[in-house]
Order: C-alpha cells, then sequence, then structure tokens
C-alpha cells in the first residue's frame, strides 16, 4: 500500500485541484466538480526545468478535465518543483547551462540527466498509479492515459513501456537515444508531436524516436517552428485523441 | 466572365446540393441551408479513379457545410465522373493497370498522368472560383481554401501556387517530383497528410513534398498504415484547420 494525502483541495471553473504527497512525492490531482461516478484518468508530464502546476500542466488539465471529464495527475519529476536538488542535480544543471553558454550541442546532457531521472520517476508514477487506482472516482479497471513532452516523454517512454494499465499515450520532442528500445516495447495507440526546425532535436533523431513505436496505431504531428514553438492547438488534438480512445465528447472551449 | 450554369439543386440534412456546369465543366457546390448571408468556400479535389461525389467529397462536405457553415465547391477532373475519357486518358489508364498487375511502381506512370490532368484542371479551378466569387453567398472577398489528397494535391499544388485568392490549404499523400518546385511557392498555410507504411509513396518521398512548401506555418500529419488507410480522424483535423484558419467553430458530430 502506497501513502496517498491529501494536502489542500481548491474549486475553479467547474475543476477539483487537490494537492497532494504519495509516498512523500508532491502531486496535484484535477478533478471534475463535483467529484462524483467514475472516468478516465490521464496521468502527465512536466517539462524540464517546470512543475506539476506550469501553465503548460494546468491548460491540458484544465481542457481534459472540463472538457472531457477526465482526472488528471501530475507529479513533480525528481529536483523539480517542490523537490529538493541533490547536488547531482545542480551538477547536470550547471553542465547544461555551461554547454548552452558555449553553443555546444545539448542533447548529449539533457538525455544523460533525462535518463536518470526516468529511473527514479518511473517506480513514482506506477505508485501514483497504484494509489489513484484506490479512489473510488477512478476506480481500478478504468482508462488511464499517459501524456507528456521533452522530458515528459524521457520519464513517460520507459513508464508506459513498463506498466500494462496505460493504454494510449500522447508523446514527443525528444533524442531516440536511450528511448527507441523502450519506445519498441509501446503497443498502445500514440500522438507524437515533433518540431519540423528544432534546434536541437534534428528530424532524423525526431523521427527515430516516433518510428520505434511498436504501436500499430500511430500518429506523427510535425509543425513548423522551433523548439519552443509547439502550436497550442496541439494540446486540444491531444485531447481529442484522448477522447476518441477513451470514448467521451470533448466539450469544445469558445 | 464564365458561364455557370446550375442544373439541380437538392437539399438533405441542412444541405443544400447544386449540381452545374462552368464553361461545361460539371461541378457540385454544397452550401449550408437555407443559403443566405456570406461565408467562407473551400474548393476541394477529387481523387485519382473517383469523381466529384464520391464519399470521400460529400462527407468532407458534410463537415465543411453542416459543422462550419461553409460552402464546399469540387469538379469533375478531366477524364473523370461525367467527363468523356481522351485515347490519352485510356492509353495510361492502361499503362497503370498493366504495371500494377506486373508489380512495377505506380509512381512514374501517376505523377506523369497526373501532371498531365494538373495542366488541364488548373485553369478550369481559376474560372470555377471566378464565377463563384460572383454568387452573392460566396463574394469576391471572403476566405477561400483548397482541400485534395492523392490527384487532388497533384491539381491543388499548382493551383495553389498560382491562385492568391487562396489563404489555406490541405494537402497529401503525393510524390515530390514536378510538384515540389510548385510548393516552394506556397506560401499560406498547410496541412499535409501522409502515411507511413505507404506501399508507393516511400517516407522520404512524402516528407520531401512537405518540407518543399514555403509555408511558415505547416503541419504534418503521420498515420501509421497503407496507402488507402488514412484515417477518418483527418477530415475532422482539416475540418478543424479550416475553421481555425477561417473562423467558426466546428458542430462537433454526436
Amino acid at each position: 500500500m502506497h501513502s496517498l494525502q491529501f494536502t489542500t483541495e481548491s474549486l475553479s471553473n467547474g475543476v477539483v485541484e487537490r494537492d497532494f504527497t504519495v509516498d512523500g512525492v508532491p502531486g496535484v490531482l484535477w478533478s471534475p466538480a463535483p467529484v462524483a461516478g467514475r472516468a478516465p484518468l490521464v496521468l502527465m508530464g512536466h517539462g524540464g526545468g517546470t512543475h506539476k502546476k506550469h501553465p503548460a500542466m494546468s491548460g491540458r488539465a484544465q481542457r481534459l478535465v472540463a472538457g472531457c471529464g477526465f482526472h488528471v495527475a501530475v507529479l513533480d519529476a525528481p529536483g523539480h518543483g517542490d523537490r529538493p536538488r541533490t547536488a547531482h542535480d545542480e551538477a547536470e544543471i550547471a553542465e547544461l547551462f555551461r554547454a548552452r553558454a558555449a553553443g555546444e550541442p545539448e542533447g548529449p546532457i539533457v538525455v544523460r540527466y533525462n535518463d536518470h531521472l526516468a529511473q527514479l520517476a518511473v517506480p513514482e508514477y506506477v505508485a501514483l498509479l497504484d494509489a489513484l487506482q484506490e479512489l473510488p472516482e477512478i476506480g481500478a479497471d478504468g482508462p488511464v492515459g499517459y501524456w507528456g513532452i521533452n522530458m515528459g516523454t524521457a520519464i513517460g517512454v520507459p513508464f508506459v513501456a513498463a506498466e500494462p494499465r496505460i493504454g494510449a499515450a500522447v508523446f514527443g520532442q525528444h533524442w531516440p537515444d536511450v528511448l527507441a528500445e523502450k519506445a519498441r516495447r509501446i503497443t498502445v495507440p500514440i500522438e507524437f508531436d515533433l518540431q519540423w526546425d528544432d534546434e536541437h532535436i534534428s528530424r532524423e533523431e525526431g523521427l527515430a524516436l516516433f518510428d520505434a513505436f511498436g504501436s500499430t496505431e500511430k500518429s506523427l504531428h510535425v509543425n513548423s517552428g522551433g523548439h519552443k514553438e509547439l502550436p497550442r492547438f496541439e494540446a486540444d488534438s491531444a485531447v481529442r485523441f484522448f477522447a476518441r480512445h477513451f470514448g467521451g465528447a470533448v466539450t469544445e472551449r469558445a
């Protein structure tokens, strides 16, 4: 049994936000208000350098919860958000900033550091899913998805590869090193985002990771623009992807 | 002045369907019922071997007209639908069937034949647009889009490259030969579909055509599956693409 402890609860725009810790790891659970009946769950992983309530997370959650009636949960990654940084975290971040300032490729450092974080985070996401499935409004047999881009993909690919409870996933914007081998073991439907003019991840690298997924049903969405210019409409597309696979109509925003 | 003559009119599911000829070329115009006010127009081009009212055309039109309130028009391509085949058409089709039966690549024949058809069809689409913009429910200054996959892309790329009135376009599933040079002159937003396991068009060929477009804003949607397995949800995505660029919400189907 894992220790799931809710700490705070608030209500905004028809969405209940509950902060929690699971085995001491801080997270947030967004649910439709009032919390009743059972609904699908989407676990999300945030990007590098951000945290569980970054606008990219809360914005996606708003779409999934208010738009589809789903539950959404995110954990702070190790060394991120409300979690302390270790000396190893500090050293890797310093190395990344040094490479960036020197105009050197960031990929090798990000790949290595994200792999380290994923090894810590995967069992945390398994524990999160175990704990959330004990809640009556989620339950043990409902659909569960995963959505994470950038570092969220670095954590999500090994998590989904190891976790048979995940039925559909949205990934994107990562190098194939380390991840391609795990992606081959993933067979559930996926949607994958990459940027055609990404200054860090080459087209060949992005396409190689998409190609690696073992899924019979997989979609790639490429958009013009740089690494940080993933269009907002891709969030809407991901929401429709989960609605298509888990049932339920999307209420389009005005 | 072009000669636009309406021949038959029917009403079904909130959509007015009007058959017409423009300078003798048969086409169909689908409009929201009742026909009143002004609304954006999407011109479509059908695939090789089909015709203006093939279910792929009427299904997309239903989404755009009933879902967005847009007008949609399609012409029969030369040698297709209600139009006679020339001796050249018959010879090219026989050559295509021969190559197919012999297990030879279809690409060189399709590229050559589609280029021939496009040279005939492009001025026909220009005349169509001229004539439709005379209608009070369309007008000369409203948004106009183009949507065509396969042969619809072979006709559409040179049409859109030559036609400044087109503000957004959906293309896909064609070889870059002949078309890439024209695609470089296209700068309006595009959405482009390709199939990851297309037995006729290689990944490199499909990606090369997408890459060629000069558009600042372009999106590529790749799906697993063969040449004829483009998922239906890509039609919904294309509809949302036009709704995003031309304004107006999409009414989702139940």
